[in-house]
């Protein structure tokens, strides 16, 4: 039933594509390498959304992962890479993606960013969702 | 004073049904099996409702979460099939699913979806709060 | 200074009637019978409210919570009195009843349910707010 | 440069006054005396505001907080009375006191109450606020 | 890649300025001194920002917040001069800083400023938000 | 299988005699009443042991332990009663009873006894351990 | 390289059996029936083992614990009855099987059995052991 | 039953002195003054005694810790005394006393003393225990 | 100072090697590959030992760990592989290494060895603790 | 009635000497420096004693530890120098120092060294114990 999309990720129809829900999953094994030094750097991935015609499939979404254990990029791009790419192969209606990662040098660090589907009329309610939305995702320490 | 509805629920009239409250039902022992696979599954299931003319019966409702065990279904069908069995017995004025699964392959998930009576007039904030609530549903790791 | 309304509950006059603020009472021995089986029930009582003239004295609701050790009462049905008999001794501004219930047959309950005074021209905020307030209450597992 | 207002309290001059920034102070050390029993009681207590020209100085905000450990009085009646005297000194463009209390008869407590300054056509906004405040405050236990 | 601002802050261009994302550095290390009697003050340092062109580089930061390790500075004063010099250096779309302290005469103190870019025709959400915001960081004791 | 012993006490046949092995029951939902007020108490009873011939019935204890329901009785009675009732029904090779009790006028309780079956040759491990179990069992608060 | 024992066990060969170490393995998910009322039980097991020649390969050891999702066994019986089928396969040097159960009537229990190889002349310690051990596996609650 | 003894304690006979068991009683509510500055400690202070002929009783305890209110005296004072005086009113088999308070100048303290029954042939494990008693206390921060 | 040995370990003297003393070093970052499937496998590596005349120098520790990224190996063996090879180039008087490995198929996994310098004239002891260690081992879960 | 001994450490005599009791004090702010690459280092220090005729002042201790803000000196190096200032001024029957290490390079640290005076006809147990000591100071991650 899976499709392949790029980067080897599957998907499968959502199978209640008539009802706007969330799905989550969380991925607390992450590993890639800091540019600068090639030092292993360890942390969180979090994939939220809210799936249009398309979920993507667990086993590819971990290999997917994987991937970047010998990869050297930054906190701030990962993030926002690992977002344009899994929007590239789903379209979702709505997807945040939000890395966690270890301290390094006394500091540990978070990056959140998301996306939401431009079309069907929800154009309004976005922008003020956007500002709302980067407010609230304040420190729960 | 219970009475059998389909799937085995029972259901009891709302001793209140005049005001708008909040009843949730969690259930941690949840376990159904892997379509794929058919490895075992476990995770809780999260049942959150306004009654309007019906409650659900806690032991009956214990029963039918229990007859998932055997059952091959995927995270995304489930939250929505026990949502909409649900809805089909109680007609609840809104009702949320939340799935929560054990770790597969590193990585667990969540899944979250919610229903609402369409009548009542309340059909504007309805919109509105769907986005609110898809939004607010954030992980609270 | 305190005096007896009706259940045995007693009040004294708000010291600060002029500001709008927020009293909390959080009773963790509760205890009831369930009305099918006789068997116990435990869960903790939260009483939350904006007093308007009256606040209710503590001992006085103590002995009041007492009163339904050997009562057989749905979990629904307890929540809903105990916010309707409360109102009637205190006509709060506004006040919200939430029971927390240990687990029985693996699953565990909450129910939820508030009250606010007609008056004072705030009728339209009501609506929004008790839409808000039922969305909000979801579980913080 | 700290100034002696009443109650002992000093303060001195906010070093930020164009900025609307939050501070709060917990005091978790807080003991009075039932005005009933004479018993002590024993809580914390939380400060919030915005502050407007002037900041309580910490040392003056401690041995403020300290003589009330023997006075009778009521939960309801310190919370409001500590507000009341802090912004009588401070002039606070907003400010929350949080009071919460050990058992006593089985049951805990928490009292809230907050104060926002009138003029800087902020009026819409606060009472809108307000509400959400009282909501919002809702309990985490 | 990293361009020298000033206090030996460094920056590199945001890898994705078409969106608005969060970043989020907390650093659990820092360490000052009371201006009024010298001793350590202890604390940690939260700093979330949404990045415009520039974001700032790990190490700069780290070592730009142990240069206070010497500084005889108040709570109030330090966060907003870590608010300015950031502001300055990276003119985020909005930025937050927070500090927590450690316990002094058995009180312990948290405080909480934000900026917020000026252009881009946001004026009105902003004043909205801000107020908002105050409201929201309230405690999570 | 089970039969019945004094108390309502059921047991059946230890199916493992051969084996020295622990078995621990803990039941969170204690309650009696206070000898000198008839205020209730509540507490939690843990009751651990190493079976010799007999094991508890898991119904029964916990029909055992709710006939404490309405009854006036000291923690320091009520748990040597528990112990000795028990001993005299199962005859268990060791036996430990701990009941831990809710705050009564701002201090919370724990008391701890234990039986040690006379026989089998272990008298004189049976006084060291003792002395090591006295000590052994302090405050994990 | 793995052996396939009774039962579907599979081992390998111990790597290091010159030295005495502690292999733990936890599985959160077991479930089996009551055999009472046929209802489905929770709990997680824990074994424990020094190895001798042979460690169990862990993908076998999962399917023997699902093995049990069918089967109607009392908390006391499959502690021992695992226990015992490990050490037939394994002939550790010493064992530890404890099983943990969610409640059931308002109470939680738990079960704990071990092993000891009889040989390599180290039968005193063991008795004194065995008694230590029955001692110090008190409640952690 | 109870009678009076010094220091205003009072003491009931122990139901059960023919067997050895523990008694734990935590005021986590402990305030006194510091000598040298008069400024107010806070702590808590856990009470644990196998009692001989006779049993403390609890209101009595908690009057006697409330009048240290007003004291000066340094935790290791404070710690001794309690234990000699309640030592001189119970005759315990065994009896320890534990001060923990709260942080001064960024340090927090525990204080730990205890007391054994010098009769009844037990002097060599005493010595053993002591020991074994001072290395076992360690911090479990 | 620090000299290099196998393996890129680096160690220093020992500044009080007159004194048995302990260090522990926690890696909660390790990662290496199932030899089965070439799947990552994550955990934690825990080093704890007595030195003797050297101690190991903290950033060749963390490049020896991070050798382990690309390599196919066991967990009982990485586990005893690190106490060896440490082993060899620290010379201890003690050492314990524990991996505690995140789940993989519902289960999660602790393996735990120690090493003990055999002069010195501690056999004695040795084979005593060495049992109370395997023993005091068990889970705290 | 403090005394000055060597480095600014002040001591009082022990109120109580004719018995044996701990006393810890525990600071979790202490900062040094790396003597590798003059970084700061994080981490809290535990100082847990059995004072024989002096007990030292706690400022004084606050003082005596702030002054290695500006030292560079290795964790092994630091723990065990406490120690012997302690010891040389305090002449404990009994002391032990832990430092506690916050992560550098994605590890974490623990130094643990103890004292024991060498008269009193106790040599022969502190030997034994000091071997317990060693092994019982495991992890409590």
């Amino acid at each position: 039933m899976a499709k392949r999309g790029s980067h080897g990720l599957e998907t499968f129809p959502n199978p209640n594509p008539q009802r706007d829900y969330v799905i989550r999953h969380v991925a607390p094994e992450f590993t890639s390498r800091c540019p600068m030094t090639g030092q292993p750097d360890f942390g969180s991935v979090m994939i939220e959304y809210v799936p249009d015609r398309l979920c993507v499939e667990l086993k590819s979404l971990k290999l997917y992962l994987q991937a970047f254990r010998d990869e050297g990029i930054f906190y701030e791009a990962v993030t926002n890479r690992i977002l344009d790419e899994l929007v590239a192969v789903l379209r979702p209606r709505w997807m945040k993606v939000e890395t966690r990662w270890n301290p390094r040098g006394g500091m540990h660090s978070v990056v959140t960013a998301e996306h939401r589907q431009a079309a069907r009329g929800r154009t309004r309610q976005v922008s003020v969702e956007r500002e709302n939305r980067l407010r609230a995702g304040g420190p729960s320490r």
